[in-house]
């Protein structure tokens, strides 16, 4: 299940950046699981990653090499994380770049390794090894459909995104990709994400432009409150639209490019949720009027990760009795909760620590019908405001991970 | 579903302690849903309850009683929690506790009341108060089993225990019952527990006794990682054994109360989780050698509640990289995966940040295949242990939650 139509739309091909797939059966024979990319001499890179302290050998090594070199290839695999598997999980990581680096003539450091899927088992090293030289073949600059489909794991269908904007008078293109279903509570950073765009940008602006999108979009969406020990997310700016580099983040093209970047986030972070394993409803819970961005989140996490919440929203059952414990347990001092309203999409369903006078089970129903639903929720005692978006709960999401290895 | 016999054993009766039910049709016409528990003069009574912020109207009001006045008399109802009901939720809360005062010719401060059920409808108090006399008039000190039937919910099966344990020579009676499967996280309380004793205990003591036993027992399982907004623990010493008042937290006596209350606590607590909504396993997740408290129950939680991690237990599934990688977000400042260990009852699955050497999926997969587990997590860095209970994550557990109310 997933919720929306999930058209990709024409995805724009950025200067500067070829995309080659490939299939090297690492969890299921002749499936596509391997997606290079290549980027143009001079291309900036920014990457945000995992706080899981188990992270994957793939991430550890992404770190050292961004730190390390200038990026030229990105080397992708799916059907394995290669996390939890010690020593021999990052000479795996590290073979696999030198086989990338050996193949197209560069420096090991200057290949970026990503890998999702299983955690735990050992990587098949050799066969996605054996499969690098076609993926290289295969190079091309249409290739962002087919490697939003390349890294898929247990995603129902791809999640891709493409923006045209101009600046100072010159078009510049953003086109992005991400994968991910389950294990989704990215904690600075998210799941698989790739983003990229032929605009000239300094590294440094390009990490803070990526930071304050990636905690605008992927940081603000959970299926299940469990984060991934893979989560990865790089942005590119290859400079091959022309015109200056952008070296501060300030200033009118700073903020026509971070406003455009921060959409192509929230549409991939959006697709991620609307794909949530076993999801039927799309949900926002947006806290308003909180003291600071800290309990704003609290009060929108309690709600979004409870498990009562999310299969009341499954059942479309307006159990709103169940959205009052959950803020009530968010842990927010002092909260008077005489004082605060909540509402699903526009209806008003508590004020005064109970029932709305004007609620009516029918209205609440009508609401909780919808595949799409905003939950509302007024603390009345400040000014911030925050929005996590979430799915519900069903029976299907025990079944894709009950049976997940099998 | 539920794990294990069940079975309740013998229920001592306590000496100053009566229990009568009745019959107020609150959500199902003909169900017993009214406990009242009838207390002698001078017993000793201590309390625990919720720290959610929504905590409802008869909590809020046998706080207040228990702080006016010596309570004679507990009115509990299930069918519904009288929570998210505002004002005219305290106003029936307030109505009941009047109406059993009435009948049995005391204050109604002396009355402490008790709700459980759905959230945010309206309690049907005239219903309550009219079955108030037919309660009373059951009054019987061998009244236990019927009362721990009459405060499920969702409940498969009542849950009780009982102890009987000499002190000075003196045959000394503990009973209890609680209640409870689902919105189960405890915060400093539980659901609904009552526990007597006939020994002689001073207030003060009674508390401190019961804050220890509420804090190693309720406060460390976990369902679903939701707080219920009417979580209450009753703890009573009617003195009727005789003996001396003990009017300190210390000494020989004190420890065979406390250490026998702990267990009683303990027993009703993992009955509990026995009885999780759904629930196919019983598990114990324990975290050893970590620096603190809070470290051990942090990531003793974050595995409790994963979902990932839940739904692999249903599925006996010994995808133990769920484990590892819920440790990892856990939270805890500088953990190093590499010297951490991790063990499906005594089969080592995790060292040096990856699978074991000696690990093998045979002995990982019967392990899973038992209907009690303990996952044994050793953190190596210092010299805490904390162990919280827990149950799977099963198909039962969403379809309870999404037609609960249907």
């Amino acid at each position: 299940m997933a919720v929306g139509s999930g058209e990709l739309g024409t995805l724009h091909t950025v200067g500067g950046v070829r995309i080659g797939v490939a299939s090297a059966g690492i969890k299921k024979p002749g499936r596509i699981d391997t997606v290079v990319f290549e980027l143009a001499e001079g291309s900036s890179v920014a990457g945000v990653f995992t706080l899981n302290a188990f992270c994957a050998a793939p991430v550890t090594l992404s770190k050292k090499h961004l730190a390390a070199a200038s990026p030229r290839y990105l080397l992708i695999n799916t059907g394995n994380a290669n996390a939890g598997t010690g020593a021999s999980g990052m000479a795996d990581a590290e073979a696999s770049c030198a086989a990338l680096a050996a193949e197209v003539g560069i420096a090991p450091e200057q290949v970026l390794p990503f890998s999702t899927g299983v955690i735990g088992e050992k990587l098949p090293v050799e066969k996605l090894v054996a499969a690098i030289p076609a993926a290289v073949a295969a190079l091309s600059a249409d290739g962002w459909e087919r490697a939003a489909n390349g890294i898929m794991t247990t995603d129902t269908r791809p999640k891709a995104t493409s923006r045209q904007i101009e600046i100072d008078g010159r078009k510049i293109i953003i086109t992005g990709i991400s994968k991910g279903a389950g294990m989704i509570k990215p904690n600075m950073a998210t799941m698989l994400g790739y983003v990229a765009t032929d605009a000239a940008i300094a590294p440094d602006v390009l990490q803070a432009m990526l930071d304050v999108a990636a905690d605008a979009s992927f940081n603000r969406i959970t299926i299940d409150g469990d984060t991934s020990t893979n989560d990865s997310c790089v942005l590119v700016a290859t400079g091959k639209a022309g015109g200056e580099m952008l070296t501060a983040a300030e200033g009118p093209a700073f903020d026509s490019l971070q406003s455009a970047i921060n959409e192509i986030f929230l549409d991939l972070a959006h697709a991620i949720v609307r794909d949530g394993e076993g999801a039927t409803k799309f949900v926002a819970v947006e806290v308003a009027a909180a003291k600071d961005v800290s309990e704003a989140l609290k009060v929108a996490y309690a709600v979004a990760e409870s498990p009562l919440v999310k299969t009341a929203l499954f059942a479309s059952d307006p159990n709103w009795g169940r959205i009052l414990a959950a803020i009530g347990r968010a842990g927010v001092d002092g909260l008077d909760v005489s004082i605060l309203t909540v509402h699903l999409d526009d209806v008003l369903i508590t004020e005064k620590g109970g029932r709305a006078e004007s609620y009516t089970e029918a209205a609440g129903a009508a609401v909780m019908k919808q595949s799409e639903i905003t939950i509302r929720i007024n603390l009345n005692r400040g000014q911030h405001t925050e929005t996590v978006w979430t799915t519900d709960f069903s029976y299907d999401y025990v079944k894709i991970n009950a049976e997940y290895r099998s």
